[in-house]
């Protein structure tokens, strides 16, 4: 059941050995048509094997080729059959190999007729926008910057060059976005902070204007339906190169640094500063106006409640030092035997 | 306010009753619209009582008739005027009655003049394709398969019979959907992994490419708004009849297996195995490249980060046996007051 | 990189002062185009100090004229080049002065000739529907309400006057949405609840049909990429005047009060009780058929596990009252040491 991605030239064995140097334990002329996990590759397939465990299935496997790391030994191999290309870091290699794999991105070229777009918006001659899409008054958008299919862009927003914006990605008006950046489907940008007050007689809520935008720096990449909220006045701002994973939500105000990965699920409270290179793991929550200091680390699913000092690993729920909260961990599992036997050596009642 | 569901045919109390073999204790003729709750329920209106609680109300409510189990006492019953329908277990009922009233649903028959479809996609006769859908090249898509509107189909997707894809769901390319499968609105499928490297010279992030795909089996259900990442190489691959409920997200390269049940909000880390017949409650996170046996459950908010057995259920943050975790969350609730008797007892200062 | 907004009439530090009754100290008659943070703000821009520790970078900063509470000392102010505005609640009239700069909503005017809609749809003669915007049979849609790009409203939907669907939202059939409603782009309302039984030779799982509806009364907000499921039987209902953030989850037969706020990535099971005026932090998770009661407060990253009593705040995971559950924290934090300290005193051995 795996999908036809027919290479856009053949590759061989020897082909991808010289592409990243690695030695070739096996024929050259072996065509491989892509790369499959050890368990599901066939006949023209090429797999890579991480580690020892893996390696003991190299034998029962119809894989053409294998990419490995040196040193890592590989029982029941057939250099007159199949392939081994060895190089010193399978990982990075792979990289490599996989670009050299990867489908070219499909895109209706120049504007489709089915697309929307405003007489006074400045689009670049080799932009290319999709079916469905609307690109309101004022909008710019910069050379080779594709927009897929039903892509709305707000009024005055201005994208940059070599950008790509997944099929039904919203951008409200004002948003910018620098040179490279993808935003993957169903992606929201510049949706209204949430902010409220209690009206004057105690009775429901008055909400609050947002008049300010979103600004994305260069290279920035904003996973499939994730959320990033304008600002009260001036700008939510996501630093160059940052990466965000899918189902995030960005807050009004925040300013997110450069480098900085946030994984799946993460919320953001509104105006709080991420440092540069910050990482933050999957499902984390960061209160509002904190300050999370560059270079920290905050593990899975942790909900952080202070400022984090830079460069530190803090975890937990509310989060503290990683150090102090899996003592807290430790202990608290060994809790209820420690309690019994102190209760006994004391003649303590329970409760 | 309810919403008018007019059905496809008119029942009674008594077609009702006869369809779902009740025993019928009340008038037969009278005409049932729809089902309703007790307290919003109406003079066509069929309701239903699962507890005494709810059976107190019954005199004071508007409702024709309800669907109750035997051996729970309604008082205030008139048989004259009103119907019970008695049935040994009126949850598994109430699944059939629910299916008698159920809409049939919307959908623009055949190929809507407003959808863009590639001439290379190969549709069956009996799909129907919506307003503001996009189809790329190379699709396949089955018979009695349905697109609502504004659906886009990445190139070299395959489709199976008896599908629905709600609106505003994105296919990136080469997704592969089973038979009977059910996408919820703006569910995204096949996006990039989230996967990068640090640059050789420290500066910034490199992007991994992902080559692989997504392979959806038969009869599964996807939530809105849920992302299933596709594979670095190979497919993300989620078994039959596995059910996935809103906002849920799936990494690269994970495998589910079959009629597993994820509810809302849950996140799986890339790589990671769920096993047959798991069931993960809301909001709970899995870490990468773990394994989930078969038939473990899994509590709400859960952050698991180690293998789970078989058949384990399992509970916490991070995750340990459910047992175990119950103790530690009692004993932590008694922890405070435990402190200052054991700090008495033994002249100890605090902190 | 700041998005130029241009106000509908231009403003001067006189005008603004006028407009919301603030002690001007300095020159009347300075433009102002826009507000920006302390940080980014220039020569044609007003900022906003709300403490001591921002008022002493007024002197450095390119802004025109600062909007301060009474009492707030600046140091380094000259009121003859540029202007205070002195209010007694600077928050307060901060969201007048945001509300004089509110750009107005951008919206195709009438009916876009891309639009798809049912002849049988009943539209106010001022709504205005969008670009790519599917409107189903038996829909009825109120005076001034504006449908962007992209919505899909489903059969025998009814929207309300003054509403504003944000581009990508998807309402199932049967939603019903009050006046004044708000839902942000890429918002899902409507779809099956989450709902199984195994089937009865315990071979995978049998769907249970959803033929409810949502209902969602007045003046209610809704996030980007946030679901409300329809009801088993009966309507999931949002009460009047309620707002919810970004990336929730509503689940079916919910029913929430008046004037609730939820805040981003909270999810509520299905047939959950919120009162009217809860306040529901970020992260929080609300499991099946509980009660929270009117005015409680609920802290970030919660796992509410049981019926909350009105008024009272819990916190906790799982979630306690506040208080109890702040003990614990605390206790738990010291436990590390205490368990050395107490083993030590009673030559306990650890584990």
């Amino acid at each position: 059941m795996t999908a036809q991605i027919p290479p856009a030239t053949p590759h061989t064995t020897g082909s991808i050995a010289a592409a990243i140097g690695a030695q070739l334990i096996g024929p050259a002329d072996l065509p491989i048509s892509t790369l499959e996990t050890l368990d599901r590759a066939g006949p023209t397939t090429m797999t890579f094997i991480r580690s020892a465990a893996y390696a003991r299935d190299w034998g029962s496997s119809s894989a053409a080729a294998a990419l490995i790391s040196q040193g890592l030994a590989i029982p029941g191999h057939d250099p007159a059959r199949r392939a081994l290309l060895v190089v010193p870091d399978a990982d990075l290699a792979l990289i490599k190999v996989l670009g050299m794999f990867e489908p070219k991105p499909t895109a209706t070229p120049g504007r489709h007729a089915g697309a929307i777009i405003d007489p006074s918006a400045q689009i670049a001659a080799t932009a290319q926008i999709g079916a469905g899409c609307v690109v309101e008054a004022g909008v710019t958008i910069g050379e080779g910057t594709v927009l897929m299919t039903d892509v709305t862009v707000g009024a005055d927003s201005r994208i940059g060059p070599a950008c790509r914006l997944h099929p039904g990605v919203v951008l409200y008006p004002r948003t910018v976005i620098g040179a490279g950046g993808v935003l993957h489907a169903n992606a929201v940008i510049g949706a209204d902070g949430f902010g409220y007050r209690p009206r004057e007689d105690g009775r429901g809520l008055i909400k609050i204007p947002h008049i300010g935008n979103v600004e994305i720096g260069q290279g920035v990449e904003i996973g499939a339906c994730s959320c990033i909220d304008r600002g009260k006045f001036g700008a939510t701002v996501i630093g160059d190169g940052t990466k965000i994973d899918n189902h995030c939500q960005i807050g009004h105000n925040c300013r997110i640094g450069r480098s900085v990965i946030i994984c799946g699920m993460c919320g953001m409270g509104g105006s709080t500063t991420i440092g540069d290179g910050v990482i933050i793991a999957g499902h984390v929550g960061v209160a509002d106006n904190l300050t999370v200091g560059a270079g920290a680390r905050i593990a899975a699913k942790s909900a952080v409640m202070q400022d984090v000092p830079a460069g530190e690993s803090w975890f937990g729920y509310p989060a503290q030092p990683a150090a102090s909260q899996m003592r807290a961990v430790v202990a608290l599992r060994s809790l209820p035997a420690f309690m019994r036997s102190v209760r006994k050596a004391l003649n303590l009642r329970e409760g």
